[in-house]
């Protein structure tokens, strides 16, 4: 199968992410002001988060986002404690996040049943508004995003991430938040059109790769990694721009390939410098961000945006490039070897 | 450089497990009973922790330990909060636990002292007693794990989580488990004598690998994912045996090696579910436990261990295991490529 072959559901899902986020915008505005208010209501001492896959990178981010704006630790809550070890934690003045495309995970719903039962309240972040987690909560934000047909989520994991963070903003009352929230679409719409070919042109036969962010983007980090096995068949790991130094760079040799995702936030300094000491190593290292030295190669990102929705504006970049790069390596990006769309664990 | 050609700091110092964590036990009752009584006193309704490396695997280890022991929500913070952004967050009520081999990565003391300024009960799992971390926080278990030599953490890790386990038993009163921990030096010293040659012959030209655990097991894995990185080379990925189905396995095709740590608890029956499916897609699962049918092969561990004790005593087997896979990929395990033993991140 050619490159050109045909459009894949995945390009046609990847191109919908701006018309999706406004739909979401336009559409859930009561549901995300009732959940503000529950929120502002239990002023949670604590927020857990429950999911898998690439929604589980959303709710990293989210974490993120919870913990810098509103300055309340978030935790991420493997669903097997209920789902497989049975135990209930103890949720007494919590808030707790279900983040799933399907709503249909049995040890997802599973959990978030057991969170409302030990005294968190729940909000669901869910595609299907008639699924079971969204009846399992007390809240449902229900992305509007429409059917989603290629098994790699694109975006419903966009959408997630920008319900949830329309959520922070109007249960913080963050203004700067929310304005930078509202004009995702239009940010999204930018990012469609930055064009990485450079780093597909390096990728076309590579068989492995490291992902770096920090905070929020190395939640994006690894969606990219993940997006990276299913579709592209790599072995790819995410690491923050710090953690990768404590181990796992002692594999980064000549010719390695990195792309690290830099934004304008504090942390581009540090990100910026691990990327010059791995392409010192030898790494072709590839940054969404300007700076780094020798063995840096820049691509095009949207510029100028608030540091909590600029990680979040590299997916659709990513989501079109890789898109193509599983075809030029004669791949079908809509149908990854072994996997479904809707994965029930337990 | 041949298999023999000399012993390593990494084998000596996997050797010492059986006797360092005898020498915690023994030395560390005060430090474990005052930490203990602190948490009684505080109750606290989260614990948060902060670690990076091998330490951080430690700390999800105990994560796990700690939900399903306590029933308390646990989060593992990004030191780069503090460190990075700035930012202090809301820890009234809540405990944190720091672990780290030196003590001294500015990030990690950056980030306890700030959960220490936000309210948080804070207790150092440390080596080195007179670091800057067990400075900042209230309690501090010294590790007494002797000067570790070899980059790749060992014995450290392993008592790091032993550490945990006594304060967790003492903090809830705990008989079963104070029981399971007191036999662990034990149990390491059988854990020795199990051998994974079979494993090693898979491997010894191996390019890449997935390793699966369940709970604290999954932490294990995370941990031996690291190890293969760092001393062999290999580009090795680690999943909850649920995880692993909602994208990663994707990549897993004929002769794709993967190893299973099943150990006998609850969670036994999906991860094994999990590697027959994996086998069935044509990988090479090795599993740790009885089960599993064609294409699974039977690895040998200490059997009838505490549920919470279980997976940590698949760590020395794995070590001995990994030092001579190094070797005989011709690879010194002592001092891998690009890496110092104490890795100073902001």
């Amino acid at each position: 199968m050619t490159e050109a072959a045909r459009p894949t559901h995945m390009l046609a899902e990847v191109e919908e992410i701006p018309a999706a986020a406004a739909r979401f915008l336009d559409g859930a505005r009561e549901a995300v002001a009732a959940a503000a208010a529950a929120m502002r209501a239990v002023d949670p001492g604590l927020v857990a988060t429950v999911a898998r896959g690439s929604s589980d990178h959303a709710a990293t981010y989210l974490k993120y986002a919870i913990e810098l704006a509103a300055g309340i630790p978030v935790a991420s809550v493997g669903p097997s404690v209920a789902s497989i070890y049975g135990r209930r934690l103890r949720f007494d003045g919590a808030a707790c996040l279900g983040v799933s495309q399907s709503g249909r995970s049995p040890d997802i719903v599973e959990m978030m049943r057991s969170a409302r039962e030990g005294g968190a309240l729940t909000i669901a972040i869910v595609n299907d508004a008639e699924s079971p987690l969204a009846a399992a909560s007390d809240h449902a934000l229900a992305l509007h995003a429409g059917a989603e047909r290629s098994v790699a989520a694109t975006k419903t994991f966009v959408v997630s991430i920008l319900a949830g963070l329309a959520l922070l903003a109007a249960w913080r009352d963050d203004r700067a938040l929310a304005a930078a929230v509202a004009r995702l679409p239009e940010d999204f719409a930018r990012a469609l059109a930055c064009d990485w070919t450079p780093l597909a042109d390096r990728l076309a036969e590579a068989g492995s790769l490291y992902v770096l962010g920090r905070g929020p983007g190395w939640a994006i980090a690894s969606e990219m990694a993940l997006k990276f096995k299913e579709t592209c068949g790599m072995q790819a790991s995410s690491y923050s721009a710090a953690e990768v130094l404590h181990g796992p760079s002692a594999i980064v040799g000549a010719g390695f390939p990195v792309l690290a995702l830099g934004v304008g936030d504090a942390a581009l300094p540090q990100l910026v410098a691990t990327a010059d000491r791995l392409a010192g190593q030898g790494a072709e290292v590839f940054l969404t961000a300007p700076g780094g030295g020798p063995g840096v190669t820049r691509l095009p990102a949207v510029e100028g945006l608030h540091p909590l929705t600029a990680p979040l504006a590299l997916a659709p970049s990513f989501y079109r490039f890789i898109e193509g790069l599983a075809r030029r390596r004669g791949l079908d990006p809509d149908a990854p070897p072994h996997l479904r769309k809707v994965t029930a664990t337990l």
